[in-house]
């Protein structure tokens, strides 16, 4: 099932996305819930980013030839690293080039697995029980602080609106084996699989909840793939006007429009 | 006036604490609030983390002393780096020292500061319309993980019961010249004032509030000053069964024993 959460008549809500009808969802998504009545058409609606996480873990370097281009040694151990929730944003809505960082804002494509119920010290054949779903996110990066002016990444990865989120949550899909694009004004700038990841989707999730508590609604973003911005022999940066696009096979299409602070 | 978190016959909630005595709060902590009914005596009650944060920003080198023993320069601009919210615990709790990480656990002494509304670029000078109020905090802190492991520090940082908060929110204190100590097993590590600090806590709100949207119930922290464990020369961690106490004037202590995880 398709996962959303959708504003109209002023209410936001969860709803679940059947073609281009929406319904209601009878109970709790991190418990039982079903497909309820039909409450709305999707292009009646707004989308929002599906899902209100109370932390958004992110996992550097997970792609191999990502960790070539970028010119460092394939790590032993996953770089866990965290943006803060006020970088989250739904499809549709804009990425903003904050006045502080406006000039090396790079784009990731990225796997985001949510996760449904507290995980702690679990082992990666039982992370599947874990899993709400997936959705696409953009791991927007400002590279000016990332690399040059910061030392710790928080603040390059947590400007407003540099978490992009969705446009579903998809609740059955094979997370190895997905198709992961990211296209910037129509062209294609990343185009991997997740099965160049060095860990697993299932991996992550035992190595994270045995460093920290994985509370339900809990977002991970698991890397990307090579393609990015700053990599590039003429790097190339997010500018105002610029529509970037980030599509996961089976689960959809995340776009954003990009302006500069006023 | 103090606020604070409070679990009574199963039901969590927010309080006033007027010497020994719990008051209901009539309104919203957020918005507009005010003493209602005594609900309560204090040592019936187990006392929780006053707030629970969307996110939890916290500042490194920000006591100048402490930059000097930690062998780095005066920073220009603030460290920012971010726990995750899994970390947060109350006064009286227990710290983990976590299997993947128990033997450099380190403890930190800071002054919490509580967001009340939405801050977004704000002028230093405004800043106090955006708080709530102070708090006490342990920024603990595994220093393999952070030093020699992991190049971020998110992971250090965000080990389950690493951001112990309490034991209330102050709303009347000035931040700029409070004693705050840490007290190992009866014995003062950390003993100096918030005047030392090298950005204060106006200044600070400020700043970040330029490279993020600080929400409601954001808990920021805002350094340490010197005399942690890693620094001395012959370095002293938290092991099992230790007592490691906050004290800042005005606000109150924060104890926290030590466990090792099983």
């Amino acid at each position: 099932m398709k996962i959303i959460k959708y504003k109209k008549n002023k209410e936001i809500k969860h709803g679940i996305l059947k073609e281009n009808d929406i319904y209601s969802i009878e109970g709790d998504i991190f418990k039982d819930f079903e497909l309820g009545e039909k409450t709305a058409k999707l292009k009646e609606v707004e989308l929002k980013a599906p899902i209100d996480p109370p932390n958004i873990i992110a996992i550097g370097l997970n792609y191999r030839k990502h960790a070539e281009e970028s010119g460092l040694r394939i790590p032993d151990k996953p770089i866990i690293f965290l943006k803060a929730t006020n970088s989250l944003t739904g499809t549709g809505s804009e990425i903003i080039l904050p006045k502080l960082a406006a000039d090396e804002v790079d784009y990731e494509a990225e796997l985001a697995v949510v996760i449904s119920k507290e995980a702690k010290n679990i082992e990666a054949v039982n992370s599947e029980d874990y899993i709400l779903g997936y959705s696409c996110a953009n791991d927007v990066s400002a590279r000016d602080c990332q690399i040059r002016k910061d030392k710790q990444w928080a603040r390059a990865k947590s400007f407003d609106t540099f978490c992009p989120l969705g446009p579903v949550i998809e609740t059955e899909l094979d997370p190895d084996k997905c198709s992961i694009k990211s296209i910037l004004n129509g062209k294609v700038m990343q185009d991997s699989n997740t099965s160049d990841m060095i860990f697993s989707v299932e991996w992550l999730i035992s190595y994270l909840s045995h460093n920290m508590t994985l509370k339900p609604g809990t977002v991970i973003l698991t890397g990307t793939p090579e393609g990015v911005g700053f990599a590039r022999k003429a790097p190339i940066y997010l500018k105002d006007g610029d529509e970037i696009e980030i599509q996961i096979e089976g689960i959809g299409s995340l776009k954003n429009k990009v302006i500069k602070e006023k």
